[in-house]
């Protein structure tokens, strides 16, 4: 008899690990069993179904050429046999059998098996809360999930999410487009938590903001109430009126399966798996969001689900499930959104989760326009880059803005995927020509600026810090050396003017006892300012990071708010 | 007497190493010395100034905050001395002096330097033609020529661009815009040669005439005919008209100086330099458009300016002019183009540059939309990737379409810069979300191809090689095995269809005897139908690399044109 591989659900990672399997092996049979009717759709688009952007559900369900991935495409195309409507109730690992009943008819069997992929996934956390099963609270991962929320995007109608991660913009996004009057609840200070540092949260908040977001961070969500239909959501105990909520604060690992079958759950609470994506017996392998996987940067056990990591790992598991010899090498944290004009992601590790990981850090803000700025449609972007102090190892790099954000995390990403220095990001040979980027894109630049600062030359303060230093009445000289027309326009209250090309001839002015931080639109004048001043002999000159481009707090003038 | 840096040359490289230098070392005096007027321009935006994108040519001169660049500027903010219209006519190496020559007053002097930079940048090759000298005959480098194009760009005008390279393409689209009748001329028998392999530049030249460009390879200029204005071309022996003769058949570097100087130069033509900037001597640095530089893939030396690598290669000359210890880590030769709706570039090496090199190559052709599939406005990229057989060392990418190309390149340069393998490319956890990328992206897709080739599981065709086949009546079978909605509505002439879902029921209809070659509309059903049959048995299967989408040939049917 053939060697029989079974896979338990049939979304990315174990579509791919099924498919993959048997084209490594056609002689082997292989068997992927899902719980739901609905198999290898893309629950990353449900967002974009909601706000009408696809316009047929079915989009989600087919490939590339329009067919529907379905039992019929995989048993005829891939030579996959589906079970779906099929709940794997335990694994006999002793036996190598599973036990299955079908959940439309009730009729329970046994599935032997040679080896054994798990892939079964994540579900939405439902936060146990009084009210919490009314009608109307829905989370984001199912087709079902995506009809309904379609179903009560009304125009007028109030909606609040739960959680401002990636799921609760993008879905923030999306019921605000059908007209919702959406509301935004995050538990923590900011939004966007783990993905980026608070002062580039603040662009994402401000954009929420603009597009008519009401967006309200460090508060506690105790209830919900409603007859059948939810009303109100409890809120620090004030009572917001809602007819859809959205329960989007994040995802736990499916691994109840597992964990009766007495396998190995990492410290992250998901599936341990080693690099070949074998989990503690060595013929069941697992992929998908159901695994613990490795954070290249810190080499510790993660739960980051992704699909495009479920993809990577099905690949491993299927050419490993009928005997071959891959390896998964782990993740950066990549993630990135679109909120609205905006686009805010990262790659590697926050300066927060960097410092937590008892990294010594150094950081860079960087606004620069997205193209030469000279050329038209040019559009601002913020880098904040992270970088190991003594080794000068790129940690991480994070990006915010309406230009082209993607291209410079996908970059980073394989930077600091193959554990590149800040000097090899400097050296890096990106393609250059007007319509793409600046003669030094703004990743170099952010480079050459951490270079500076890693060895000292570069005296950067960061935006909190200077705000700090303005609150507590500190005594410092925060100086702005833009043009007078710039300083009219916009500038940060409690700055003194002085222009960069007057800078060498009015140093007379400026206190030698006291720290200056400069400042422009950037700070690349900033930074210039700060080598004037040390050539001319003041020691306690520095520049504020990322000057009034990355300055996350309220600016005064006309060009302001 | 403090030390005296002496620049010759105030472009990007130039401005940047004598600003580095002023900035490294404020003790030091900088001198900038250049022979034109206008210092410190984007001459890489003069296309866009043509074409009215960019609408004032003060803003190629200008800062991001719109300051011009000019002496007064250079000496307020960046405390370099400027001398312009100034010609260096001698460098004498012993004294450590310079002879210079005013071009307004004709007047002659002497300067004598610390430590020299050399950054005398590139000129336009004027091809020694008759009638070269006639007016109307220009070249795209300096603000002068900006001036003379735009106000020659009328519409309705004939325009002649003589080579096929980056700058022709983006004056070609420049003055298609402005409404001329414009004829692309090149020597060789593709367009962007040296940039893209053939199968690419074919969509890079259907793009043009699509434009309304038209675009004539492999002919060979003899000489312009006309009164003191331009009239005529002559193109193989026949007239064209032209108002316009734009020569863009590449750039020499200006050694004249450093040559008559006895210093290095190096076997492109170009100056020689060390990963310092040094040239033979010591006390003379170079940097920008007149140096060779290492490219990393070959370790070779190589002759390729662009704007992006003088700012890179002037920081570290302007640092070590100084006593600073920076190094310059070579060049991918990356290089990327706008062409209309279309974007074109490459990083690392092209298939025939690799093979020109004695790599031993395999190559992958990957067509996908640029987001996911379902979100939409995604628009199709073509990827070529090439690798070293046995090493799996990515050698090269070559990317062309609407859709992000710039993204795919620059995340490619980070790997090939790094010397990363296929594999490493393969595991890169890049920023996925549907607006963003599939979740492979195109980059993993390709990668996980070329991982297949190399070990010998996808056997791949290149399109020339299929097309020979037909061409010379091979026995073969050309398997189409899209549905047949899209076998009606395009295809290739001499395929023979069998859907990939039927492929299992109808392998009998089959020869096992002959090769047979595999398709669809970018080939992934091309390389499982190629699975299906080696898993039947059939040892002579294949499949054609990059599918319809990726074929450079005629097709047949209603889409075809």
């Amino acid at each position: 008899m053939n060697q029989r591989i079974v896979v338990i659900g049939a979304n990315a990672a174990g579509a791919k690990a099924a498919s993959k399997a048997k084209r490594s092996n056609p002689e082997a049979e292989v068997v992927l069993i899902d719980r739901g009717t609905f198999i290898s759709y893309g629950a990353c688009g449900i967002p974009y179904y909601v706000s009408d952007a696809v316009p047929r559900i079915k989009e989600l369900m087919s490939t590339m050429a329009g067919v529907v991935r379905d039992s019929d495409f995989f048993r005829k195309v891939k030579g996959v046999t589906v079970r779906t409507n099929t709940e794997v109730t335990s694994i006999d690992r002793a036996a190598k059998s599973l036990e299955l009943q079908d959940r439309v008819s009730g009729e329970r069997s046994r599935l032997s098996y040679h080896r054994l992929v798990l892939a079964t996934g994540s579900a939405p956390v439902v936060p146990k809360l009084p009210g919490v099963t009314l009608k109307g609270i829905a989370t984001v991962k199912t087709l079902e999930d995506a009809e309904l929320l379609r179903s009560h995007a009304l125009p007028g109608a109030a909606a609040c999410i739960l959680g401002a991660g990636l799921i609760g913009l993008e879905t923030a996004e999306a019921l605000c487009q059908k007209g919702m009057r959406v509301t935004l609840l995050e538990l923590k200070e900011q939004v966007l938590p783990g993905v980026l540092d608070p002062e580039l949260a603040v662009k994402v908040e401000r954009q929420l903001t603009r597009a008519g977001v009401e967006v309200r961070t460090g508060c506690r969500v105790t209830g919900f109430t409603g007859q059948e239909q939810v009303e109100k959501v409890m809120v620090d105990g004030a009572e917001l009126p809602a007819d859809l909520v959205i329960l989007a604060t994040g995802v736990v690992p499916n691994v109840e399966l597992a964990r009766a079958a007495g396998l190995e759950i990492g410290s992250t609470g998901a599936l341990a798996v080693d690099a070949g994506m074998y989990t503690s017996d060595p013929d069941i392998l697992a992929c998908g969001d159901c695994c613990q996987t490795t954070h290249r940067v810190t080499g510790k056990g993660v739960f980051l689900p992704m699909g495009s990591t479920a993809n990577k790992q099905g690949r491993v598991a299927g050419i490993n499930a009928v005997g071959g010899e891959a390896r998964f090498g782990g993740v950066n944290g990549t993630s990135i959104v679109r909120v609205f004009e905006l686009t805010a992601g990262k790659t590697g590790l926050t300066e927060a989760e960097a410092l937590a990981h008892g990294f010594s850090v150094e950081t860079v803000l960087s606004p620069a326009p997205d193209k030469a700025h000279f050329f038209p449609g040019a559009k601002p972007i913020l880098l904040k880059l992270v970088a190991e102090q003594g080794t000068g190892k790129l940690l991480g790099l994070q990006a915010v803005g309406e230009g082209e954000v993607a291209k410079r995390l996908d970059a980073a990403a394989l930077a600091i995927g193959l554990g590149a220095t800040v000097e090899q990001l400097a050296q890096a040979d990106l393609a250059y020509a007007p319509p793409y980027s600046a003669a030094m894109d703004n990743l170099i630049v952010a480079a050459d600026i951490m270079k500076n600062k890693l060895v000292g030359i570069a005296r950067g303060f960061a935006p909190q810090e200077v705000k700090r230093k303005l609150d507590q009445g500190e005594q410092f000289i925060l100086l702005d050396v833009r043009s007078p027309a710039e300083f009219q326009e916009v500038g940060i209250e409690g700055a003194t003017l002085v222009p960069l090309g007057a800078l060498r001839d009015r140093l007379s002015e400026l206190p030698r006892d006291q720290e200056i931080i400069a400042f422009c639109k950037i700070s690349l004048r900033g930074y210039e300012a700060q080598q004037i001043l040390n050539g001319a002999g003041f020691t306690k000159a520095g520049f504020l990071d990322g000057g009034i481009l990355a300055w996350p707090y309220e600016l005064r003038g006309p060009l302001g708010s």
